[in-house]
């Protein structure tokens, strides 16, 4: 059973992806936007979906699904959290149709945690992927996962079948940036350099001092082991190789567990080789696939219910 | 003994501090350039020398010794760094001389060592730092000590006998600027916050994750538990609290062991409260005062054997 066909949108706060979805969840048209909701003035999302978004995608007719941090206070409108542990049904019903008018627009709201370590975590958007991996193989699903989704913001999450437990962010893509540009770590010139990657993880030990390990790049360079267009992948290999050998733990869970990676498929390769350097088992899925599913799952449930 | 006036100089990337020692030792004069290293252009800092740092000291004709990053390619000079383990006399020893003219004009040297896990590290100007307290009192130098020298990029020594044996650089303060100016935690209005300091030494944890610790910075104030003017204070809490926990084990030194802190006062206070807080012992000792005995103890030598 379909819903028909919609128009998906992961809107974050640099990208906006798009997908037009046929009845029978075939991908006609997609695209991406430079209107992320980090850009985006009080008021100028909503604009943008009917003004922009819609003719682009021809799809001024249809109903649309969103997901991601348009749903937050910098987005169309702010929707409330849905509290861990949370499961797929409850998402649903937590959907928020924000136009009253016209084809049916519906946001999925963000998950917020309380952390295992202490305070509260949140997440915009990466809610739909995982529940798009769990949804679409709920046999796979069973029992207990940790699932890794990087990005800017990596979210590590403990999933009981299908239902998300907890979840802790690592902003290690975030410090990554800030690093290239703006640190005295910078580089006028990177290449990907996979042994520098590889140097990088080992230097990042068993993930505590990161702030020491990171200053290595700098002092290999000056002390000319290193080449400065190779400090990047070794940057990189330093903060994910830290990052994997130290956020599981926060979970509670120990090395020799199985971690799904969800996300790009590129960066996904490099959280690989680090959880596997660690003794993590990893299976890769990929991000924009598992958001497909879950925004076509909701979409469903929607309007079977709506 | 002493070898009569000179000026002494800690020449950093960001700053330069200028004093005019007397024959007893006394500070006649003292004075802050904003002329760091960063800032100058190849052969400006000879150049600015002798003519703005000389003549606003009135000291055109003493002697001078000088130390910090002024030692680097981006300063007056490249001077070979000095290897660890080393002593104070191999650092004497190893005073470069970078005026042929004129009123002899002394550079130390920094020091590199090989991390105990793994790759090399380097430091200017801290090591003068380090050996002004030991040459201060040999007695108290005496068997093994863990000094913390924090700042911009501080560093983590581990001295015997009087001798720098290794050391690390931790970054703590340079990420602090970069999540403080250019990261999404950035916040408009900041106040120091001693309680949310606290509470961010005990986010730190046992200092792994960091990556991870420090985004509750902003899961706190979205989940409405923490004030944005105070997330600085948070940030500073949780890095200086993963440092402490994480740094000494990186130089084989366990919990409870003893730290000797020498720098700036009101950071070496965070930097106290982060250490005891983890089970060490701690002993401040003011920077400035560190400094000026190493750059004196090494002129004395400079004189008598010139």
């Amino acid at each position: 059973m379909t819903g028909g066909a919609f128009l998906a949108l992961d809107w974050g706060t640099t990208n906006l992806r798009a997908w037009v979805v046929g009845k029978s969840g075939e991908v006609l048209r997609r695209r991406d936007f430079a209107l992320g909701v980090g850009g985006l003035a009080p008021g100028e999302a909503q604009r943008r979906f009917h003004a922009d978004v819609r003719p682009a995608m021809a799809a001024e007719t249809l109903p649309a699904m969103l997901c991601g941090m348009i749903g937050s206070n910098l987005g169309w409108r702010a929707i409330p959290y849905l509290d861990c542990p949370a499961a797929f049904d409850q998402l649903h019903e937590a959907l928020v149709r924000v136009d009253a008018a016209g084809p049916p627009v519906w946001i999925v709201p963000g998950l917020r945690a309380e952390r295992p370590d202490g305070g509260p975590d949140v997440m915009r958007g990466e809610e739909t992927h995982l529940f798009g991996w769990a949804v679409e193989d709920p046999v796979r699903a069973r029992g207990e996962h940790l699932i890794c989704h990087p990005g800017t913001h990596a979210k590590w999450a403990r999933m009981v079948d299908g239902r998300i437990d907890t979840f802790v962010t690592s902003m290690t893509g975030e410090l990554f940036a800030l690093l290239r540009k703006h640190s005295n770590l910078r580089v006028a010139e990177a290449e990907e350099d996979d042994a520098a990657f590889a140097l990088g993880l080992e230097a990042a030990g068993d993930g505590r001092a990161l702030a020491s390990r990171l200053f290595t790049a700098r002092s290999r360079v000056v002390g000319g082991d290193m080449a400065p267009r190779s400090v990047e992948s070794y940057l990189s290999g330093v903060l994910i190789g830290a990052e994997a050998a130290s956020t599981p733990s926060l979970l509670g869970i120990g090395v020799g567990a199985r971690v799904s990676i969800i996300g790009d498929l590129a960066l996904s390769a490099r959280y690989r080789s680090a959880l596997e350097a660690c003794g993590f088992q990893t299976d890769v899925f990929d991000g924009e696939h598992a958001v497909l599913k879950g925004l076509a799952a909701l979409f469903e449930r929607a309007v079977a219910t709506c």
